[in-house]
Formats: C-alpha cells, structure tokens, sequence
C-alpha cells in the first residue's frame, strides 16, 4: 500500500496467471498452450513484418485482420473487435457493456479473471453455483417470473473453465431468450475443440457478445489476439472503450501473424483434430488409473482422484519435470487438477509419471 | 447509442489518433514516427522469434526487457513498468495513480488522449493555460499558500506536445517540491531529442513517475512497447492495475525486440542525432518561409504563417502528397501545423511544396 495509490488500485486482487517456467526441458501442461507450432503461413507472415515498416505505427483499426476473421465466420467486418489477446476485448467488455446497475452473473467454478474485472471497474456480481456434476444450469439465469431485470449482464466460458464443461448450444439459446435487456458474453476461448460455437445466434440476439482466442487453437499464445463478435451496437461500445484506452492495441506481428493463421483453416483443422484425438486417449488413460475426470470440451482435462490430493499430484509431477496447474481454491476445486492436452508423447510421459507416484503413495 | 452500452461508454468522447494512411507514397509527417528504420540489432532479435515457441504465452513480467531497460537508465527492474505502448502505461497511471477524489491538472493545451482517459475512468481534471508562448507555468501548479492539497496528481509531456515546448529540469524538480503529496507524471515521449530527462529525480521523489516510450527515438512504433520508471511503491500499482486487465501485455516480438533495441545505443544515439540536427535545418528554412515556429525539443515542429490558415495549408500539402497534422482545436491551436522531422530529402520535399502553396497564394 502506499499514499499514493489510488482506491481503486488498493482494492484490488490482481490475477495470477499460470506459471511460465523459464526452463525449457519441462512438459508444460499448465496454461492451455497448444502442442503444435502455429500455421507455417502465419510464420511467413510474421517473417515479412520485420523490417523497416516498423518504424510506423500499425494500422489502429486492424481492418486486414477484421476482414479476416469477418469472412472466415460469415460477418460483417464492423461486427468483429480485435484485441491485445480475448483478456483485453474482455476487459472492455466488462467496462463498455457489463458495467451496469444490477450485479452481472457468471459461475461460481469459473475463469478467475471476471471477479478481477469487476474489481477494477467496480462492477457488482454474483456468482451462480454450478450444478452437481459441475454444469451450468441455465435456470439460475433466466428473469425472474414478475419480468423483472434481476441482472446486469452475463458471462461465462464454453466450455467453462477450468471444469472444460460444454453447455449445449440449445441451453445457450434458451439463457438469450430468458434475457433480452442483458448483454451476454459466452467466452469461447476453448470452443474448437469440439464444441458448437453460439456464433449463428449472434445474428437473431442483439445482445450476445461471442468471445474468440487465438491463443488456443490456432497456436499464437506468444502473439496475443483475441476477438469479439456481436452485432455492430455492441462492437461500437467495445471500439469507444478501446479508443479511450489505447488507439493501436495490435502491433504489425499480431495484426499480420493473426490475419494470416485465421486464414489457414487446412492447419487449424488439422492441429485442433489432433488434439481432441489426444485428448480421448488422455482421458481413457486417466480413467484407466482411476481418476474421475469431467467431460471436457477443451484442450484440457479436469481430473481428480479418489485416494489422492490435487496439490500433492501437482507437486509430485512437478519433480518429475511435469507442470499442470493447480487451483487454490475453494472446497470442490481443491482436489482437482486441470492438465493441457498436449502431444500424445507428453501425455504419455504424463501418465507414466502419474503411474509412478501412484504406485508409490498406493 | 444501444440500450446495451454501459453508462461509461455512453460518456466517452474517444481519441482520434493522427491517420495512417493507406498509400505508400505519401510523405508522412503527422504522427512523429521516426525516419529512420528500427536497429538491425532489434529486427535480428524479432526475427528470432518467429518460430513455434509463439505457441507459448510470452513472460507475463517482461524480465528481460524490465532488466535492459533499468540497465540502460541506471535504475532497479523493480523500478520499471512495461506496457502495449506508453498510451497504455499512461492509462494504467490514471487509473492506479491519478484517480484520486481532488481533481488532476494538466494545460490546456497538450496530448488529447488525458481527457479521453479521465472521462473512461470517471476522473475530475482542470486544464491549466499555457503562457502567451506556449509555456507552462509551474507556479500554476504548486500547492495552495494555506497547504491544502489542491489536485490529485499532475500530468503533461516534456516536451509538451503538439508544442514541442520543453520545460527545464529545474522547473520540474520545483513543481515535485511544491507537491510532496500528489503524484506527478512526466510523459517523455519525445525527451530523447534534445531534452534533459526527469529520470535522475526519481531517486529523491517518490511522487514522481516518469513515461517512455519506444516508438518515437527507437523507430519502434509499429512494436508497441512504452514503460514507466518510479519508486516501487508507484509501479506496484501499475502492476496491480495490469494485473487486473491483462496478464500478458507483451507479445514475444515486443519483448525480444524493444530488450535489443534498447541495448543498442549507438544506434539510438546516431539516429536522434540525425532527427536533431534535421530539425535544425528545418526550423531555418521555415523561418526564412514566414513561418512562425515554436522552440521544439521533439521530433516535430509546431508553426504557423501569418498569412495562412492551418487548416488550409494541410489541405494544399496532401494535395501535393504531404501528410502534416492540423488539430480542429481552440482558437490559440488552430492556425499551427505540426510537422514531424523527417529526413532531410523528406523536409526538402515539404519545403518545396510550402514554397510552391505559399507562392501561388501569396
């Protein structure tokens, strides 16, 4: 603390992002990265920035990339907001359109990031317990039966994180029709890995808000992009938030590298098909050893066992030069894990891993 | 205006960056980038990074890059904060630092996004005259005789900007002893062309942050790095303010490239030498134009002619393929042009266009 500080920056609980060890031998299975390197085409793309052009300042508007993502989901390109990775657009979102009278809604067990948000912007929330089985039931979210706006928005991921729980796009659709007066933000971010994105509504729902990364799917974790996608009242909010914060969030590589991996759908197929291959095989494995692992959605896992605590798993795996990530946090979070899925080898050198400690605590 | 939109960006007033036009021929004056390229030692470090390792989050702290920058300024990485840019290092500040129940003060007359921010983050603000020359006067900043804090925090540039003006050191350390209590930013972006820089206050007063960026003397603006140097007090809060907005700020190419930058000084030094002395010259041929041109520490100019219309004579320069920056702005700002220092064949080029525009009309 210090005198200087304003009240805002005193109450906040910053987030804590997963690790990223500087040393290179670990098989990192913490932060959701992909196993695959990004399109050769991006690459390419990213190679031709370097040089003198970068003296200047990069277009403030990103429209090469807009038209990109535009045309590669079937919008218009004023439809599609670009930020410094979906953290930024969702920032803005939450300051542009989730800023309200009434508490926004999203999980309990949910992405970390959105109490952070509301902190900063100082946003009232409350947060909806997941079901049993750790799914959203979108009861918990409809008006209430006298038409009152019981909230100032929503927002969660599909899949959810770190459960990688999918909600059905039919169930999304049903929340969007109990809540006409409340902006929506489903945040996709794992949405490639099998699940129905709820971007064909966005056409019928002025108040759905779709929220994209490339950091997942498309292998650009280290290049920082995420997108929104709404109809063009709400994309407008989002521009006049970004225009008041930074006018050129995306620098040459980004706006190049990212135009150019979205363009290359044979790549993003092939390397998002791999992963949910991976990913069957990973959960069978898990299985195999006697973890309960929730249905997953994701280019995760979230798996506990029975006779074993998370963070002791984590730690054991850790020594073994094993990293997966491990949630502080409350009662029914404790015992799990969430694993990246990555290649099959690495999965594999997990799961002998796994055998091992098993083995010797069992 | 949407039903949907927060009341906050019901009440934005954006900032309209400088254009970056689209056509390649253009002589492009208006946005101060530097003309001359990045060093070969910065493009050789992007370069490097284009690879698979782009699938992994980049270092959410910018080590590196934190500890290239407080080598180069004699100061302790602890005492560096690193952003997308100094526009989001600045907007970190007025939320983290200058958002304080007093309202802050800035001139009249100085970068336009200060408002912008104060209005996205709901902060009070009085705008202080410049002098009859453009100058800031510090005794229109200093506490009140009875004690009273009478703002929140300070904030300009030095130089100023669109003047170009430079308050000395002096000045600046006076305004910090009659404002122990408020924090003060001094945002240089345009410090590294001739003036004397804040920096070795830092040392003596905590209050005191001082804004870099990376675009401007580094020929880096297409990159998108800008940080802040103070005490540790004020940069723990920049700190919990990004880490409550985005973990990952900086992508690889940014971090790997403004770290090598930054370690090159012959380069830096031999191109803000060249912007120097072009300045010079340029100023002189103005003068012998009619022009009137304000004293500029920065790597533009700010001029008018007696007999000229600003606004026209922007209009007559594009016509002729030359961009300058004309402000629809008060009374005292609209007669000037600010014309960033270009080569000196790019000046020679708008020197010959002026002549032609200031024969036909005169």
């Amino acid at each position: 603390m210090s005198r200087y500080w304003s009240a805002v920056a005193r109450g906040l609980t910053p987030y804590v992002p997963g690790e990223q060890p500087k040393l290179a031998k670990l098989v990192k299975l913490n932060t959701n990265e992909n196993p695959y390197p990004p399109s050769p085409l991006a690459l390419e793309a990213m190679r031709a920035e370097v040089g003198e052009g970068l003296r200047l300042y990069p277009d403030p508007n990103s429209d090469v990339l807009r038209a990109t993502i535009a045309r590669v989901h079937g919008v218009d390109a004023e439809q599609v907001f670009v930020g410094n990775g979906s953290d930024e657009v969702l920032a803005h979102a939450f300051l542009g359109l989730l800023k309200q009278d009434a508490p926004i809604l999203f999980p309990d067990i949910t992405y970390s990031f959105y109490p952070v948000y509301c902190k900063l912007y100082q946003i009232d929330y409350r947060q909806i317990p997941l079901d049993d089985e750790f799914a959203i039931r979108v009861d918990d979210y409809l008006r209430q039966p006298d038409g009152t706006r019981v909230n100032g928005g929503i927002i969660f991921p599909n899949p959810n994180a770190p459960t990688g729980r999918l909600l059905p796009l039919a169930e999304i659709e049903r929340l969007l029709r109990g809540n006409p007066d409340s902006v929506v933000v489903i945040d996709e971010a794992y949405i490639d890995f099998g699940g129905e994105s709820a971007l064909p509504l966005v056409r019928r729902y002025p108040q759905l808000l779709v929220v994209h990364t490339l950091s997942k799917a498309y292998s650009l974790a280290g290049l920082r992009v995420g997108y929104a996608i709404g109809q063009v009242e709400l994309i407008q909010a989002l521009n006049r938030v970004k225009d008041s914060f930074n006018s050129y969030p995306l620098d040459r590589f980004a706006q190049a590298g990212a135009a150019a991996a979205m363009a290359d759908r044979a790549w993003f197929d092939s390397c998002r098909n791999q992963v949910i291959a991976s990913r069957a095989r990973l959960v069978a494995a898990l299985d195999g050893l006697g973890f309960s692992v929730l249905p997953s959605g994701a280019n995760f896992v979230f798996a506990r066992h029975p006779a074993h605590a998370g963070v002791e798993l984590a730690a054991a795996l850790r020594e073994r030069g094993i990293v997966v990530r491990h949630f502080k946090q409350p009662r029914r979070v404790d015992p799990f894990l969430r694993i990246t899925v990555g290649t099959d080898p690495q999965c594999d050198e997990l799961l002998a891993a796994l055998r091992e400690i098993l083995g010797k605590c069992g």
